[in-house]
């Protein structure tokens, strides 16, 4: 159901996204919502921001390599598979939730905490591929707004000709030799 | 009405925007929506894109300077200026329908629409600064997406900083020259 509940978030908004739907695209009994979300769709909705958040974070903390450009392919690559595998149509589950509720603290308070934890991690990758401290983090602060940008974009385009596009010029904010 | 439903939908979202909510912003009498909105809210969705839209062309084509540096930061300025007045908290109304209505045609060809006529004008810009067309036009995308995205950090972080990283990133893409 969280799974669902991050899929349908991503793509439509929390506002959007009934239980009703969560149900039918997970084929969960009606029953048990009730009984793990106690809470209703707010609780729902933080689960799926977390359980995605978990999934980007162990992905990418499973990157090999040593190079600060392998680390960025790695993030942005993560992201063009969400595109591709929707035709464009599936959002960032996190951006959804920061969109469609703005006035409440404790939905603000974990698409902080989570967009911060991507940046950190990104940001200690490309210390150890090289960059000084001060550029890695601008540099993953640039590439995690860029690639949010560009599923909004990709969505529009219903293809990833954007993300591809941004991911170009991330790139070439690296020094040359990494 | 407009106006209102514009920034509304760009702080929430178009399905946790409501007509009363519209009203209550807006103080129009609750009779003049069914009259200059008779297809309802996604005609409302439509006219607070093509607002936006038109202001946001607008404002960028009265760039008077002939910097590539300069084009950018009409742009980002424009968009920091969003951000500063609501401490964050405002977001693309653009952006917000395209997360809300991925299922809808008609929204998304407006969405898209939209959106490549930014790239478009910014993409002249800059090639009038002396950029070459390939790299004016994926420039041109890569600060859309940045700014699209920046706007979702900076809703997250109820500030400015992440906009201010997203933009000293994207002017050092340019011709040092420029």
């Amino acid at each position: 159901m969280v799974r669902s509940a991050a899929s349908l978030i991503g793509s439509r908004g929390v506002n959007a996204t009934s239980f009703s739907d969560v149900l039918t695209d997970s084929g969960a009994p009606r029953g048990s919502i009730y009984h793990h979300f106690p809470d209703g769709k707010k609780q729902l909705a933080q689960d799926a921001v977390r359980w995605t958040s978990d999934r980007v974070l162990a992905h990418q903390r499973a990157y090999a390599g040593t190079t600060a450009s392998g680390v960025l392919q790695r993030f942005i690559g993560m992201w063009r598979n969400v595109v591709l595998a929707s035709n464009g149509a599936a959002g960032c589950v996190v951006a959804g939730v920061a969109v469609d509720t703005a006035e409440d603290d404790v939905l603000i308070e974990i698409v902080r905490s989570t967009f911060r934890s991507w940046v950190a991690l990104l940001t200690d990758q490309l210390v150890s591929a090289g960059l000084p401290g001060d550029r890695a983090l601008s540099i993953a602060t640039a590439t995690l707004a860029g690639m949010e940008g560009a599923l909004i974009l990709c969505r529009a385009e219903g293809g990833v000709a954007p993300l591809d596009c941004v991911a170009a010029e991330l790139l070439r904010l690296l020094p040359s030799e990494s």
